[in-house]
């Protein structure tokens, strides 16, 4: 791989020029007529300009991004996450024109992106799933009775959703014929295919999930969990490695049963795979598996000391994998919070505008992944995440009051930041027992704490 | 330890207040007429005047820097490295003041202040030294018998300087004469002590230390070597760690030489015991010892994952230390690069000014510990260093790439900067072949490489 194609903006298109660069691989950047001035421009050793702001028209926009990278001889394209890292049409366009995609193969994407099959596939290579339907529900009348058999609540999930968008919970018969029809209705709409399917719905839970990395030579391993159990409607806020709720145990079950998973798709590349973990019951439940890097790897970089964008790049190259299970080892606690441009007082309400003053955190064991610099204008049309603060250390308590210092530094002047809710929650005793699941900011208002 | 007087400015002083503040102790900054916009001041609880610009009159200024101290409570005081950091008549102003000098007791640090002194106390400790005079030269006469006898070239030393500061090369009796008289000469203005000693000089070495950490309940443990060869007029420019000359066997000794250092003058805190490492006789002398934290302390923290500070604070308290020898272990590779406000294209003359553009690198591996921010206007009175950047990786390789990579996204406009000298040093195949000794800035000119 000598150069690689970046169809993707923000601080995940700088994240993965900084990898390219480390390994000596040429860079070239796309950019939106509203990402002009993107650092990711800047840092790229070329960059071309792929259309309008609307991401329809330019970072989704298929035959711009391969021309680009087409004229460019570009070897691969990283889709980065979000935009187009998991479509399968967009994979099957890359492998058409000769183009490495730098994740898994489409039909893999589309295995796992079809939430149905992907749950079939599953529980058939012997990972645990929720009890459910097998498949997508067929009529009004078939899901009420699997929803009765299974015993309310029950979950109505899309199977072209995922990361919590097009799912709905029905707590009694009205509730989920009502919720059904409505899921099918914005599924149809959002995803263009409104097939859905059900599940036993599990109240409590924390969000656990397995970071997976395989190679095309049939080999694949896990490099341990990630909570990510602090989420606001469904959207995930801060992430930590390892689990404080995890036993070494249960962590190499659900490391073995995410490598199943895996291998039950012919994964390639980086992915992960999400568990829902029933901690009172000391169980898990295949979630979904997202077939792209996300947004949380740097806890499990942290943790492992494991570049997993470098180990995409490689693996995409056709290289065997570089660890093996036992090379992967696990020291310290990482946390990351994600500073969105958001105004917490205002209900999360998003801020975009002109960063006047911009002075990121340092010193030791403190990592920020970020695309702002002073003077940066945030543009309002895409997502409003602006930063990643991620701080390491030996100890879960030390990693949190390293992170209450970082984020008291950081510095961030005009627009409003998420960083006064992060303070907060640092300081809130729930959070930092360790003993709380996804219910956590529906159950306390951290900005009163 | 509640509350803690930072002695310092720039970097180190941020380095002290984030320390604190993840311990949850309180600071107190001090700072000069030139420094009210500085970073440190933000940065603290409180901060307090302490005087004029000129360093004797503001950060070496002995009673307002106690004054502030006990009128604001402090338990401790905090005094980086430079100014006050190895004056042993403050520390002692500190212990009479019953004020905790963060750092060893008075009498170890006059006892290695005073060069010949620390040199026999060494050689009767057993520690390797270079050959040459018995304590202080007492007259000319004397000096060129005992020149004569080691056989030139030798090196005079005043008993008073230190870091690189009073020392003169003789390569025969007419220079020895000059040397020895200028020497002395220059002492007694620089140091008020004209006292010097002869070493025989050796042409080609390596500078490598030994960072050690001792408690006040007698135990003391060494945490691996630092290669710090790249340095210009005996300035250190770069740092690593480990060093890339070392053997584990010779690493073995040189730490457990270094212990003995220690523990010889009774050590408490951060100490670094400096070699002359004869690599091609594979063979080290002592050449200092540093009673205090040092600049490029954090590589060693890179690999061991010890937070030196933090460790300075808890053993000042009273605390036994938190590590055995055997606990210490090293993984991966750090380099540190000191940014200075220097142009290196016009000799390294310093630049001083506003710096109207600052943007640090981030990502994995990459740490920066630097007071500047933008806006920030660098004062011409004190030093001309306003950053080191750090990278961490596995390899040598891979953390000169990332180096690189650091390098080459860190923006500061305004002023001149020794980066584009690093980028270029990060390329030279002689420092990438990890063979040099500290000639190297001598012998090639990095900038037309």
């Amino acid at each position: 791989m000598k150069k690689v194609l970046i169809a993707n903006r923000g601080e995940i298109a700088v994240r993965i020029i900084r990898a390219c660069k480390e390994m000596d691989i040429a860079t070239v950047a796309v950019y939106s007529e509203a990402d002009k001035e993107a650092l990711h421009v800047e840092l790229a050793d070329e960059a071309y300009c792929i259309g309008p702001k609307a991401s329809k028209d330019s970072y989704l926009n298929f035959s711009n991004i391969i021309s680009v990278a087409k004229l460019t001889n570009c070897d691969g394209i990283h889709p980065g996450y979000g935009f187009l890292a998991e479509n399968a049409s967009f994979a099957e366009l890359c492998e058409a024109c000769d183009i490495m995609f730098i994740g898994p193969t489409s039909e893999a994407i589309s295995k796992m992106g079809t939430k149905d099959v992907a749950r079939e596939t599953m529980r058939l290579a012997g990972v645990p799933v929720v009890p459910g339907s097998t498949g997508i529900v067929g009529s009004e009348k078939e899901g009420l009775e699997i929803a009765e058999e299974l015993g309310f609540p029950v979950i109505i999930k899309a199977t072209a959703g995922g990361g919590g968008k097009g799912i709905r919970v029905a707590r009694n018969r009205e509730d989920f014929i009502t919720g059904l029809r409505m899921t099918q209705k914005e599924a149809a709409a959002a995803f263009g295919n409104p097939g859905v399917y059900i599940e036993k719905f599990i109240e409590d839970f924390r969000h656990v999930e397995i970071q997976v990395m395989a190679d095309s030579h049939g080999n694949a391993i896990h490099l341990g969990e990630r909570d990510c159990s602090i989420q606001r409607r469904m959207q995930k806020l801060v992430e930590e490695a390892p689990s404080p709720a995890l036993s070494p145990e249960l962590r190499a079950e659900m490391g073995e049963a995410a490598v199943k998973a895996a291998l039950a798709v012919n994964y390639r590349g980086a992915g992960t795979v999400e568990f829902i973990f029933d901690a009172v019951n000391q169980k898990f439940y295949f979630m979904e598996m997202n077939t792209r890097i996300q947004v949380e790897h740097p806890v499990t970089e942290m943790i492992t000391g494991i570049d997993l964008i470098q180990q995409q790049l490689k693996v995409a190259s056709g290289e065997t994998l570089a660890y093996t299970q036992e090379d992967v080892t696990f020291k310290g606690w990482a946390i990351e919070c994600r500073i969105n441009a958001e105004n917490p007082a205002k209900n999360f309400m998003p801020s975009a505008g002109k960063v006047s003053m911009y002075l990121a955190p340092g010193g030791l064991g403190v990592r920020v992944d970020s695309a702002m610099y002073p003077g940066y204008t945030i543009p309002p049309y895409y997502d409003s995440m602006v930063a990643k603060l991620i701080t390491f250390a030996d100890t879960r308590e030390e990693a949190i009051a390293k992170m209450k210092r970082a984020l008291s530094e950081f510095a961030i002047e005009g627009v409003h930041t998420t960083i006064p809710f992060h303070l907060k929650l640092m300081d809130h005793e729930v959070f930092k027992s360790g003993d709380f699941n996804t219910k956590f900011l529906e159950k306390y208002d951290v900005l009163e704490s």
